[in-house]
């Protein structure tokens, strides 16, 4: 089956952040392809990676990049779908600039920022979207955060436990 | 015929920024509903409209909010639709903290941020998010990416004009 | 004994840096109860905290959470008790966003945010309100700070003592 | 009856936003006093400004400080209260250096830090403290929340009215 | 004679900021062209001007952009020559986000940035790397820092003279 | 009577914030004298000015700059005295680049930094220098220190005046 | 042959940095020269060097500095040649103070910035520097860029390859 | 012989980052004392020590503090000596806060700051503060400068070493 999601970076150096968003698409079974796609070292083939992801199949296009990050931004400006930008943190500045370069896109050209580093949310978004027409894929989420409300719970059993509970006076 | 896009905000304060959401919505013949859901004094119901969005025909909720900037990211815990974050912009700071925010959400719980202020890119990632389910309304996307480039063309015969063009050395 | 405070925190991720309000609270005998209660995994049992916190006998609640850290005002929207936060530093950012997210609320529902990562004051603060209505509290208080000024006077000694004073010329 | 509640500020050019405190405590018929103490420009008299706070008894200080603000820590290093600082934001720098200079206390002294500016929720605040053991005040501050919340429904059909509603495709 | 300098910006509305990179031009009698080029909003366009520009007699580029500002950055994957990034300020954050975006770019691609809104010293940085290879050119632009520190002087008369020099004590 | 401080900025423009060093200066009776002397329009004139500065018979520099701020650091490269540098806002930014321009010197070549825009603080600065070897100078900083205290207890009357002070529940 | 790009920097503990400009301009087999230059432990030298620079047969500058960093800012003050600034990061605030130090030039006196760190982007910029006016050597600058894109694409492969590619739904 | 320099911070943890001040008035001759003195918790032993400084033949004070610096600020409240405030970095935001907090008093009461951990700084400065009545302590500071210029230039020997000058192209 084709790839729903496409899954680009400028480097595979961002492979370790990125591969969070395809873990989260493969535990909803979503098809994906991933690919280094540089809109500063090969700027023609991101362009055309761009225009061509329609026709290819692709819904959504989740796209990380660090810096002067111009990847989800050029990426949207091609094409009609939804791009999710990952703001991948370098050496220095936390990921400010990355997120900055992401979120502060101009009228007309609109990208979808997560949090510096958020590539596994960037997956989960990608699912909602995609979900947005499709019933079951929607009770799937629905049920990916009922279980995440059991985790979070459980994981208060182990505050509770440790001695802290309440204190006798 | 029933709304497909909920915009809510979290004071009618920001009407004014989020408007041009419903604008966008409009120029793509989107239904949507407005309305003032706000996360700190009226919590239970802005969780109702939440969790009653997707059952109520709603694919997208695009949600406003400004400072300590809650309302999106609490919604996106209670549906499972994609969210769109507005940050709106307040007196001081200048939306810094309205982004942060939205954005910096923990790994499960995806929003989507567009830029401070950019309540019209919110509506375009909204009208994206249905085209990707929706050939021809894609098709309306991929038009209006061609209108912006015409535009942004005429723009430029302005500024070539006005005596800038060329000087004779 | 029933507990006099709550708290809590969006993960057990944040026990490392939240342990030090229970200890504070325990330096004063002070009881409390300690639980995971996370804004984005289990909104509504959030909120069900937040609500019967007063009728359960609590009189004041901490809340640690990081990154886009909506836990402690969505409390404070459900309960009419003082909500002190502690932004938790995560791993970029340097627990601005946390800061930021937590004490720029909207008026109408306030917050008591204390340093980033001062866990140990946001228990200090607890004590200094429980304290505003229990004279004998309060001089326990007062007994602290006098040690606290021992204490830094002791430290005093070290820094004279190392070769530093008055060099002769 | 005596003052429950010191508002105080470095200067009476923070008065115009300190005033929302004042207000804030007035809707809740507590008594405050008001006064200019500068932490730099008198400070010993500020010292005993916190020193005697308790015996004159107040319950809460307010303070608030724009720039390098040392009013609201200094204050908390005397007095065994709770000490709430309002940033208060100068010409330049939106008063982050304000927020800083209040929020970052070290461990020992804490001080409840409320937004930028936010003098009306240092007000609140004060009131939900009071309130931790006065059952008829803290059954009052519920109210005004359930009045917040009903402004707040009440604005939403302004929003919902100008046309926006559902638009028919 | 053709042009040697290239001033594009991604709007029309940036012209008010770019005109004086221009203007710096003209007074060295350069020949420049200027346009608007959007990497948004017409990529492959933008992406055609930065191919050819080289071979259309052009030394050097400058471009404007605000936000996300990718139209520098962009350029320069395509163009061997030296561009200029002006950062545009916006109506929010005070063009930081224009310069980190600009100026944070990957090692491989360099863009030379200027200050926030510093249009000017970009038309003069143009003059300097045009000069690099003209002594002609050079000696003019030694010129002009001579004429720039005679300017200075004549202001510090201004200063000297208004009253404030030397008090008699 | 010959200056004892000269105060020195980059531009006249930067006259308005700086003229409040010499008024500060002149309450004190202090000679200075003021000129522009600009890093980077006339860098060797500059030079010249630290160079002579003591032998002139200064005492104290105080240095006006902003966004790349490097006339005060550049001045205490070539003098022994002691340069006081006034982080000078511009249009964008606040002055945080002027300020983090001037202070974040390198170990070796101190500059003494006020706040952005406080040249009055600069001139107090420059008489506090002074006062350490002069008796009767700092008898009247510290006169001037008791002023300050009674101007900021008669502003405190009109704060208790204004029908603020204890309400009668 | 004599060198036509300087590289400069404060102190020899910024080579580490500045390293791999030298490096970038060896692949282009562009003669450089090194040297220690410290704006502000030898302001005069410092100047020489600006000024001589053009005369010694310098096309270009790169300078780099840390902190209040002066020295681009300050050789571009005496010398007619395009100054490339690179931000050294220090141990606090990762290179932001040096970015705007030298970023934020006045109008007169242009210095070409590039990110925090980014001296192999400096020589890269130096290298199209001089070849606006060598057609030879801008054909090797267009030959680098095809081998950045062909390295870019070699490492898609390695990201391609494990594991990721479309899964099967 | 009595101490001219009081080197004072608010723990001893801050001595690590304070010795650098205390070497530096040693490697001049200067008298000094250190001790713990600590704003917010001895608050009137500071005023104390502030009060008496001068009459106990101090000329200059170097005070450090990190986060909520409030003790430079205090001391100067209290002091007609100039003072200097050391911005001590702590774990989390790399001393911005500490600036700040130290920076950004109001007019009337200066504080000369120095570089986020920059206590070397402060020592030269209060050198150079002394020196600026003391013709022979001016010329040892000269003399100081000029051994600065030649470890510089001694490094640079290092740097045009390695293997980078001029290549042969």
């Amino acid at each position: 089956m084709s790839a729903r999601v496409g899954i680009v970076m400028g480097s595979d150096s961002d492979w370790p952040v990125m591969q969070a968003a395809a873990d989260a698409l493969s535990e909803f079974d979503i098809a994906y392809e991933a690919d280094v796609v540089s809109a500063h070292r090969m700027p023609e083939e991101m362009l055309d990676y761009g225009k061509t992801a329609a026709a290819r199949g692709l819904s959504v296009i989740i796209a990380g990049a660090g810096g002067a990050a111009h990847l989800p931004g050029m990426l949207a400006s091609v094409t009609p779908l939804p791009v999710i930008g990952v703001p991948v943190p370098l050496k220095y500045l936390d990921g400010m600039d990355s997120l900055l370069s992401i979120v502060q896109m101009p009228a007309g050209v609109p990208v979808a920022a997560v949090a510096v580093g958020g590539a596994r949310n960037a997956g989960l978004l990608a699912v909602r979207i995609l979900a947005a027409g499709d019933t079951a894929l929607q009770e799937r989420m629905s049920a990916f955060q009922a279980d995440l409300k059991a985790a979070a719970q459980a994981k208060g059993a182990v505050v509770r436990g440790t001695g802290l509970p309440p204190v006798i006076e």
